[in-house]
């Protein structure tokens, strides 16, 4: 049985390596959209008897990694001798803009080390491990069965460390029943306030937020970062599929320029045009723009990782090209019906029930009566 | 943060008196399916200094409650001196199957006893209480905001303890967007076992299983409590809404008559027949069978609490007119597309966005990669 419960860590409380991992994959979610491209990660510190007796995780870009304030959480450092650091990702090696955590483990008497990924990055080899374990400290490599918590946290990571196209994350909130808005195009926010506030710490975590022509025209959207603490707020770039450039002669009055400048706006067409960047396309044997195509110009451009948030034709047309990452659906406690509704998947065909699009490793994080639902699509 | 955690509770492990709640609520929830018509109940015993020493929940209808199970884990009683007893409802205090609880408390010097809800049975009087915190145990009421959790597992009992008509649950496995089974019928099951699984407990833990005449006759359903262990399987009856009796030449020869007998199918319906009891109905002034009106009737027969199954006209019709309780969603990891899809709410007819039904109270649990989202009308 699973069931929801309140993140409450309590100094001293017996964990065993199992809830330990999942506390530090807990804390490591509340990094998501703050410390990106890095990834986020939590780091649990358990003495040799397994009480609590530290966590951390990494909190901002550029500031210190999990590991560094999981130890700092600890002041009475004599606690460390022989303690158990429990991380969600192989600890850095390199010096970036922080010194390498394998270097600091390097000060302490850990009797053990688990992680449970390594990290991919090539910057990384493991000869950091193999001096830690030559001052006898056990490492070891851990999943402890965690596999949906750890996806949710490292996919994007993981991802974008071996694929050359952008990591598309598809977002929106529905009603219950999976309606975005009235068919009439009448919309008013479903979401409560802390789902609106972790959509923009999505927003945050991703290079760029992108929308359909329609999306633009109808809602007028501004599309930035909002609500965080203004010093971890990243640049923020949007890109708006409007092949014919039927948007340019509004976008000059509109929320979007108001709140973004010209450079950070990319527009998806074949088209030339002065004022803003552009991102070439091309069509699938569908007649419909190759997404998956589209994703591999994007990361060239160097947007790598895009947050998609409608509308429904759009929605429809990532999933029907099976070109997505991640659906993350804040799924909000009303009922529009279908009569009504306009739905989120209005324009996908399938054309059989076993046809049906799988997704896998769902996670669910819960605000109040709102729920995220998060799923892969591998 | 809210995420999901596992029950895991350890022995020794050290909780505050709201997580020792919380996991209270938890055992409860342990015993839907099985308990009713009682209430789910759990219970959990910390020592003078908080550390888990014992915890039960009532198992089985006719079997020890909750509080004797609690107090039965703990194997050395001494540990039983001084300790805390932490219940999601008010111990009994009156003879039924077992006898009262709150005369067993007598026979052990607990320093506290919180419980999170009131007995609303009149068979309970507080005197009980009082002698309890007569003897020095310091006796309080505490829901610790968990009103979530607590409605979750007892708001059919406290429904039922005031109200004198059927509690309504609605129940439907849906794809992630919202659909039910393909436009032409096509359907295979969505819900992964341990939904299944949950699915039985909820019709035994309901008095009858609800569907329309189109359910009846495209999925030729059993509609009875597969699954669990023999002992615990309640009588489980059949309402079938056929006003016009045009299932009856098909009744015989149907799944549904090979799993129950004829006993226990109720039709709706105006008519007379000889073979099957009949449950009366009234029109509303939009000319469709008043829901509320069908509850009163179908308690009056004994019938107290109803899982309706479907399909999408009558789950529609139960919300259109707000006939229900509680809505039990099992949200399966697909995607069918608006085009190809029923949805649940194909029948609800909502004219503004205003007007969108709100639910309450919102609740999950996770079964792998589906979930069961329940939520409340009121």
């Amino acid at each position: 049985m699973a069931v929801l419960e309140e993140l409450a860590p309590l100094l001293n409380q017996k964990y065993t390596l199992k809830s330990a991992m999942k506390l530090a994959l807990q804390l490591a979610e509340q990094g998501v959209g703050y410390v990106e491209p890095n990834p986020p990660v939590g780091c649990v510190l358990l003495s040799k008897d397994n009480a609590l007796i530290g966590y951390g995780h990494h909190q901002q870009y550029g500031k210190a990694h999990a590991e560094v304030n999981a130890i700092d959480s600890v002041s009475d450092k004599k606690l460390l001798e022989q303690a158990q650091m429990i991380v969600t990702l192989e600890p850095c090696g390199h010096f970036g803009k922080t010194p390498p955590c394998k270097q600091i483990l390097h000060q302490y008497n850990f009797s053990r080390l688990i992680y449970a990924v390594s990290d991919p990055n090539p910057l990384f080899d493991d000869q950091g491990l193999k001096d830690i374990e030559a001052r006898g400290t056990v490492v070891e490599q851990n999943t402890f069965g965690l596999e949906t918590d750890i996806k949710n946290v490292l996919d994007k990571y993981l991802f974008l460390a071996k694929s050359k196209k952008s990591y598309i994350t598809l977002k929106m909130a529905t009603t219950l029943d999976g309606y975005l808005a009235a068919k009439s195009g009448e919309s008013k926010w479903l979401s409560n306030e802390k789902s609106r506030f972790y959509t923009h710490r999505l927003r945050n975590g991703h290079d760029a937020v992108l929308v359909g022509k329609n999306t633009f025209l109808i809602d007028n959207p501004s599309l930035n970062v909002r609500y965080l603490e203004s010093e971890l707020i990243r640049e923020n770039k949007v890109i708006l599929i409007d092949t014919q450039l039927e948007t340019i002669p509004l976008l000059e009055q509109s929320n979007l320029l108001k709140s973004h400048s010209s450079e950070n706006i990319f527009i998806v067409t074949n088209k030339k045009t002065a004022d803003y960047k552009t991102v070439n396309y091309e069509m699938n044997k569908h007649g419909q723009i190759d997404l998956n195509v589209l994703r591999q110009n994007l990361f060239e451009l160097g947007i790598k990782s895009v947050l998609v948030e409608g509308g429904a034709h759009t929605l429809s047309q990532f999933l029907q090209q099976q070109a997505f990452n991640c659906i993350k659906n804040f799924i909000t406690p009303y009922l529009l019906g279908d009569q009504l509704g306009l739905s989120w998947t209005s324009d996908l065909s399938i054309s059989e029930f076993k046809d049906k699009i799988s997704l896998k490793k769902s996670h669910l994080i819960k605000f109040d009566d709102d729920i995220l639902y998060s799923a892969f699509l591998e």
